[in-house]
């Protein structure tokens, strides 16, 4: 069994404790690499297990470098709560025997596929598992026209357009007025951020369906995935953004519920 | 080919209309009835056809009363604007051979099945296309706990709670911040009311799971179907919502699609 | 010095609370009456302090019963964490002295007269001191014709319609999206509740303007003041909603700040 | 009587317009100059009257400079529906007469002004009539700590906050939630952008206090005046936020009402 540890290189107790973890592991002799670096990709193929010390931003980095490798992604909590993680640190030892037994419920994540195209050519691609961000460079107000599907929605004029899957729910498109979605859709959410045509609402969409989106203005406009990567758009550019093709397969050790008192995790998140 | 016309005794100038419709029809040798005494229910499997004229109300009271015999439904437009109606009274007649003819793109809709519980017993029974909702008797806010499918997910305080289709979404489920939900989808939004407790936001959740709700406090709670059927509940009753077995087929006459120019046609209906 | 303890008499803890104060405060060589029968007056304008013993509602109770008055009211929590009491039960004792000898901030907190006319005749009237609240009797959608001063607003559609003070800022209008109000404003908050009507928001008016209020309907419609008091509207009635004459004094013993920590007392608040 | 012209030198159409009026008012043995150039600042005090050609944005940008002088301002719409004019330009003829003899309401709109603190010292100062906005320079999520007064209100995690007049209720402030307000009110709103905690609510604060903010993060934060001018903000830096000593005089040749079927023109404007 090969197992890949990632965890934030920024922060020092989390690389402490990934490298005690790494001793643990070895010591019941099991082949253990690890993953501090974010630049340099491995070869994916080859992991059974993926253990991400951190809170959910490290959890969301390994999703879009991993997931499409199809590996179990066991999210280990370090000090933050999150909705992604699946144990706290201190409860790793406990939980190991079923960590490497397999013995735990692997809930599938639905991912979006983003892909910038300008006249017709593919550009830009990335994956994201919370959500797409499409906003102007300068914070000033933007105009976006959007398609679902074969349908013209219309415009949009606001600060800007969150594109987000059922995870990402609770994070940036929640904050923006869009609804809590139980992760098991396969769906999309089109929310709006501070929009000035009241009309608009967000909107929930058929994971079979393609959302267009491009710039009716002549400033500039980026996309951000997860609120990590960052990429300019060109003018007249049209960005895509469909499922991916794979899930982020999560271990959940503890068969938490997502509904179960989601107020209470929500309050305990939102005041990290 | 056997039709029901299903008008609005209350209005007279749906009533006129469909009986003008009634000579139309039987001048082509169509086996004609009409139902506009809501009390007495038909046979109901006999029918080819239903043709619903008026608003939306009409229609919400025809699929609670009808869907489940599978016929497909025209919602024939008048005056008001809506959502589910498909053409203008003033178009019936040239839309009438495709419509005879079975040239017309047919919409499933998803319907809820409401069941209400005391002491484990069956007491009341009643479904819905829009949307169900508790409140209590008399204006207080109220107490609902909440489950979902095997989840706790706790109390909810305010003015009452919602369980909408995605029909029902540009419905009274909007009005309370509640998101446009692609007709598509088969899955139940729950939207407080009111809510008091500002953790408590639109939850969209798997038509899959059941949605079980209960009143904590003394004081009297009512459910509402459609916002037309209002049935008192006993104290100690729990009220399942669920999917329905059987959809409303909804007649598509010119193919419009949901998210075309939505935002204009929110505006034009809530103007009403 | 004349006090007059008022306090839930449907609360046995509070009774019992009440009654042990006026032995201490009679102890003191004060003159002490007793409040906890709501239907009878008292001759109000004899007393120099007024102290309830319960949560917001038994303030509100009071406030709308001998505000006029001029009274000092001192909040005396009762378990039940308020936006409104000024001390906890068991700090009764120590912060007497301060309470005896004037020595505390006097918080002035605006309260609305409402008016109900009839053909120009004033058939009812009464005041509150968090909001006016129209609805229709039977839970059905309503639609009121709203007039700011002289101008005319135009219809709202929806569940109904609050008019709020500051001080009812944090109640009801804040769960229908109304913003948190500086209690040292005098202002009407003009809040829709689960408005069908898109753009029709939460509005901020002058203090020194009258808002009028009449249903277009055929259904009936009611008035609630401060959630307590319901009357029953005649049709073709028009409420109007002003800026009292008077003003609750209410003492504030530890000079609490409004704004000092809001989200945490409104978390605390909400989970009652 | 001396009268400066302003209008947007980008714009071809408001230039032309404005020659016109020039010669109409010179025709009329007027001394007339025009403003078309935003940097330069002109001997202000000597103006009797200033004609604003353009839409909102151009009254903005001349308030800033101009409504220190006490000058009163009209706003000449020309083609985009906006807030601030007061006539359509083909009915600049017809209101002159009105104009020249000063028969007009003059709405006077309170401003604020802007000072950034940087160990004690001032270091830049602005002013706004809409309002000021802080955000984070790089679109990330941010935190501000918030006083108002004496208070310490907290911590506010999102994209950003907002701090904006009566006035400015209906522009950035509502399509982020906050209430429409009264212009004739001297308060501000403190309205949180896109806030991943759920209980920061807009907020509504007499305009007799002062408003402070500061950046909790090491990333780089700036503020945005009417959306117009932008500064960057050192670390470690304090903005304040308080009412300017100084009204901006605006013209309101109709007498229009702020409240007068406001509905309809927040549609007309937001679909612009």
């Amino acid at each position: 069994m090969r197992i890949l540890l990632v965890s934030n290189h920024y922060k020092e107790a989390t690389q402490t404790v990934a490298l005690e973890t790494v001793k643990l592991l070895q010591g019941q002799g099991l082949d253990v690499e690890v993953d501090d670096e974010w630049e340099t990709m491995q070869d994916q193929r080859q992991f059974d297990l993926l253990i991400v010390f951190g809170g959910d931003g490290t959890i969301l980095r390994a999703a879009r470098k991993y997931a499409i490798t199809g590996v179990p992604v066991l999210g280990v909590n370090m000090g933050t709560v999150g909705f992604l993680s699946s144990i706290e640190v201190h409860e790793l030892e406990h939980y190991l025997p079923d960590l490497l037994n397999r013995r735990f419920r692997l809930d599938q994540r639905m991912m979006l596929q983003v892909t910038v195209q300008k006249a017709g050519q593919t550009s830009q691609q990335g994956c994201c598992l919370n959500e797409m961000v499409i906003k102007s460079t300068d914070h000033q107000l933007n105009n976006i026209m959007v398609e679902i599907g074969p349908d013209q929605v219309g415009k949009y004029r606001g600060d800007g357009l969150i594109v987000a899957t059922p995870t990402g729910s609770t994070a940036y498109s929640l904050s923006c007025g869009g609804p809590i979605v139980d992760p098991e859709l396969e769906l999309m959410m089109i929310t709006p951020i501070a929009s000035q045509i009241i009309s608009r609402k967000p909107m929930v969409v058929s994971g079979d369906k393609t959302v267009k989106l491009s710039s009716v203005d002549d400033r500039g406009v980026l996309i951000r995935l997860d609120g990590q990567v960052e990429l300019p758009l060109e003018p007249d550019a049209v960005v895509s953004v469909q499922r991916a093709d794979y899930k982020l397969n999560l271990i959940n050790l503890k068969s938490t519920s997502f509904f179960h008192h989601i107020d209470t995790r929500l309050r305990r998140s939102e005041t990290l």
